[in-house]
């Protein structure tokens, strides 16, 4: 198990050669590539991208059931993992598994559902969350929920196109966007988030189209990161994310350490 | 995978011959049993209990890494048992993963969060929660909310008691749960949950000392589920809890059907 | 007055000989007819079902006034009716007065606004209301909200019929109310509340039109009455819904005892 | 019934002979004279104050029980007596009612709760309540609630002094009082509402010892309805607040009219 | 600077000669000029308008910069002014400042955003705000937030008619506001805020079509100036509104005094 | 007035050569330059900072009164200075203006008080703010509310040592800070804000001896600007935050362009 200290002591920000864990939640190879460029693209110089995939699990997570299972699949790569990282970024819009994984690791964990709408939060007065299914809305708002984050958004807008086919068709996924984004405004949003990993590519066509801010979860995790890391404030020892007790978890982890 | 056909006719109500699966979510064969019960000692004389648990997974669960490695141990039992059933409880409390089981089976999915405080709600003006440890105040709480169920939740408190080592000395358990009911009160609570699984025992004294009413988890999930399968309503065919999508899951589930 | 002891004891569960005041909360011989017929269909075997009806009032109740004016009648009827019973249930959909049957009687009492909700809860993921008059909306609202059960209630749409009217032609009634649905599912509902007594007749058939489930209030009322009684968690002795004080009260009841 | 005119239009404005009925929801004569007293201190040179009670129900209101008894008593009252008065004052603090008598009649209609809350929230920050007895703190707090007056309201304190004794040794109630607010201002609050109704004496004392503004629920209810006669704004002739429909209501009023 | 002492005793509340402080938000004279007429024309006998216009800044307030600048172009004012006066009401519809103002002055201070919003909670059961441009309902909805007044709000709808732009078509703008109301309605509204100042001349109409009570906030906030000075309940003399520290604060205030 | 385009594109993000404009609200030179170096301690390389003051107002900032004369301050100073940056950081924790200058600016605008805000709430589960009087907390949770982070917020404590008067002593200050950091704890935050600008040198301290992460605003703020510059997820061109509209100004700004 990976659990560097963190450094309270800002003494060494300076230098800022980290490592950041993005995690996909799912086990589709490709979509874990896509969010590794989209990370290295935002990543400072001194950031090292470790893009790391769960050991089982679905390809791809549009749902509550393969949200939990990519939960468990995280922690199990997290808790086998022999690679070291300073910060980890969840990289699922909307999935669960946050909290555990503040439990089990001592470093900063940004869920980029959360990240994303703290940007979106700064830059706009309201917000919108553009996804593929609609039925990932349920998650999405439940998400934002616990996390504190809900009160500023005002709408979940799917484009109902689903998340491995949206690479094939660049025009039409920009344009399926777009025409949720529209609906988002219409109900008093000025910034949106892309309420799924991978979707860097369409970001910039819709900032020109919808004239609002369009937040992209694995850049601004990846940044939220690099900022936490920075600041150097510490993690809890104590409370909702203090250490998991040692005890007995047959069979657990599923994969070998 | 265990998915029969909820009947949406009232018409065979009457026999409510049912087989209700309680599910620890933990791998304490103890805990199973206790649970097992507990369900049985308030189940009508139609329906049959049938005590599940988890086959990975830790002893008990009292965090979030801990509720999140659970959560995914319950859907994979969910998904390989041959056991028929007609509803589900899922007997930990504060636990995640109900969305889940909802949309993996398209019977009633009751967790015994949820039904210890709908019947704290129908009970009291404003109802508490006393659990064991002071860390998982933390899920509790994210859990009603996402429930929608925290409105009248004024207070979690905790007697800092391990849950395993509760069964051990009753005087001195029935003492601490006393203690963090009265903090409950002072703080505006008429009306209690035991917010963890397998208390059963304390429970009458408890209501005898406080003057309040005590709602055991599992109880009222066992009654709640026979309530919905009596009732018939049906359970949605669309949305959130859609069945999941037909996809390649490498690895999952865990166990062999 | 009837106020038999609540058995806080689980050992006499078994039996289940219990009996459960359904009162209509107007004066209409008809709905209470209806009522109890829904209440009937439902409840265990061990259960009778006495339906009761205020002494005076409207013959139905939609809007403030008449339901102001019915919870005093309710109450009036229960302070002075001689029949013994173990759990009431309130059979007026957003209608006033459960808080003050709580404080008047030691036995659960149920409101059908909160069964039914409570029901639609554990289904589905948000829930809708559909109700008669549009301007009923409003009582269901503040109902939902003191209840605490207004968080994830997405839409109370109105088919706008007339409750009186409602019996006469059921397909009309089934259109209007399908029509409603639809409406609550837009809004993001996977479940629904039937808004009003009496209308069982309908709901098997939006359930298989709508494809989510619909909760009618009697069914999920004696239900969730049922559960209580087995239960036997004890009800309040102190706080909002202790006994009330001995007052002089001239005039009252109005009914003789 | 009395239901005169609202004038929507400014123009008679200036001569402001109006007629305000205020109206305790208890049967106790020496409080309504008490509310009829500090009514006529506040009131403009213009305003006939009309003092009612209701023909039957209990001497005072502390709970939910003598609630919804003095809801329908005062609707009894008001559809009953043949004064004419061009506002209604609802003189109970935490009392039921008032949508009721706003669907009933078409004149402003000002419940001394939300006035009072109203008046303290245009003076301090966050905002507290003292009151008599711990019991009516549920309904106080439902009232807020359903008023959408709760979200600055930061604590609900009893004195434990029953309403009838308040006046019998003006230094105790003073101190009882004075100790309540201490407790309320702790809490964050910076004004406070006398919770109950006849108060006014204690009312400069209180602001003297504390320092934070004190609203008396009468005096603001009253000086309110002057207000919005003044305003003539107009009452709603279509929503929830629409007249009664016109149906049979057996036995209503209970009183001959 | 004017900071009389507001009369915490009854005692002198029949005359009510006060005089009431109108402050218009921006450097708009002819504004400045219907304002006054408009509070005068609802004032009572004994009170005194004494209208007010800062030295400086914008023209019209319609965003938060301009609110922003307004806010302290006021206190600039109010901390200048030799006038004396016995309260403030703050005519800037969803402007900032209030609270800053109340720190300032030991007199009443309302703001016509909240006035009016009470206003429309005692008249309906919802309430909607019907407003010039679609860029400050985000002000106004703070506004409402930080008031504590929002729970209620179920619209705010804009006619995009500019603020300056209004007067010159009479029947064009009460079209425009009319349209707007429609969909506040359509939204749960029976109660509107007309949210702007200087609108008085479409209100009648706007009642007459519409159905539903309209208030004007300047109305409402003179009446509840007076309300409050008549009450003499206090102000706070401690927490958030306690007199502002004694510091240095060159180049403050901008004008001469 | 600077209002640089913010660079929607991701292609020059790699260089990052940005200047940020860190905005201390009130004019202590002293406290500036506090800022600026903290600021300075935590910018990444290529960063450069531009430490900027009011030309006018209160030397300190601790009340309502105060903070909306340095809002305004705040803005007169940036649209008169001619020094061009990329981003702005307002360094006054809880004061107001941040939605104005996002109006008049087109490059991302980051309060503090939102930015430690979201810092602590990726860290812990519930947070606190510790700060300096109790006058301010008002401030600040009105500042948490409109910015739609106030739900994890469990308690905002007081040191009452005056802003200025904090640096004389350092250990009185961290043990007031440390006091005030328990109560936040005990009350169940597991993560703190400082809720004050300057304080950086006290951090580190208090994570020692509290076991829980504290956040310094201008840490969290420069470190949050950056990242949204090097994202470059653009700014609305539409709704509340849209360009002022042009129009006369008479006085404004205060200060020569």
């Amino acid at each position: 198990m990976s659990s560097p200290e963190v450094r309270a002591s800002a003494g060494d920000v300076g230098a800022r050669e980290v490592t950041i864990a993005v995690v996909n939640c799912n086990t589709s190879e490709r979509m874990t590539a896509e969010i590794a460029a989209g990370a290295r693209a935002v990543a400072s110089p001194g950031t090292t991208i470790l893009p790391l995939q769960p050991r089982w699990g679905p390809r791809s997570a549009e749902g509550f059931y393969d949200s939990f299972v990519s939960a468990a699949a995280v922690l199990d790569l997290l808790v086998t993992t022999s690679e070291p990282f300073d910060a980890v970024v969840m990289a699922g819009y909307g999935e669960h598994g946050r909290e555990g994984v503040r439990e089990l690791l001592d470093v900063p964990v940004v869920d980029i559902t959360e990240a994303a709408a703290m940007h979106a939060m700064l830059l706009g007065h309201r917000y919108g969350v553009v996804t593929t299914l609609a039925r990932v809305r349920g998650q999405i708002s439940d998400s934002l929920l616990t996390a504190g984050l809900a009160a500023r958004c005002v709408a979940i807008e799917a484009t109902e196109l689903p998340v491995l086919e949206v690479a094939h068709d660049l025009e039409r996924t920009v344009a399926a966007f777009e025409d949720a984004g529209r609906r988002a405004i219409a109900a008093g949003a000025d910034a949106l988030c892309l309420g799924c990993a991978g979707f860097t590519a369409v970001r910039d066509l819709l900032v020109d189209r919808l004239g609002v801010p369009v937040v992209d979860g694995v850049t601004a995790g990846v940044l939220m990161a690099e900022g936490l890391l920075a600041a150097g404030s510490g993690v809890p020892r104590t409370g909702p994310y203090d250490a998991p007790l040692a005890k007995d978890r047959p069979g657990w982890p599923v994969s070998p350490a």
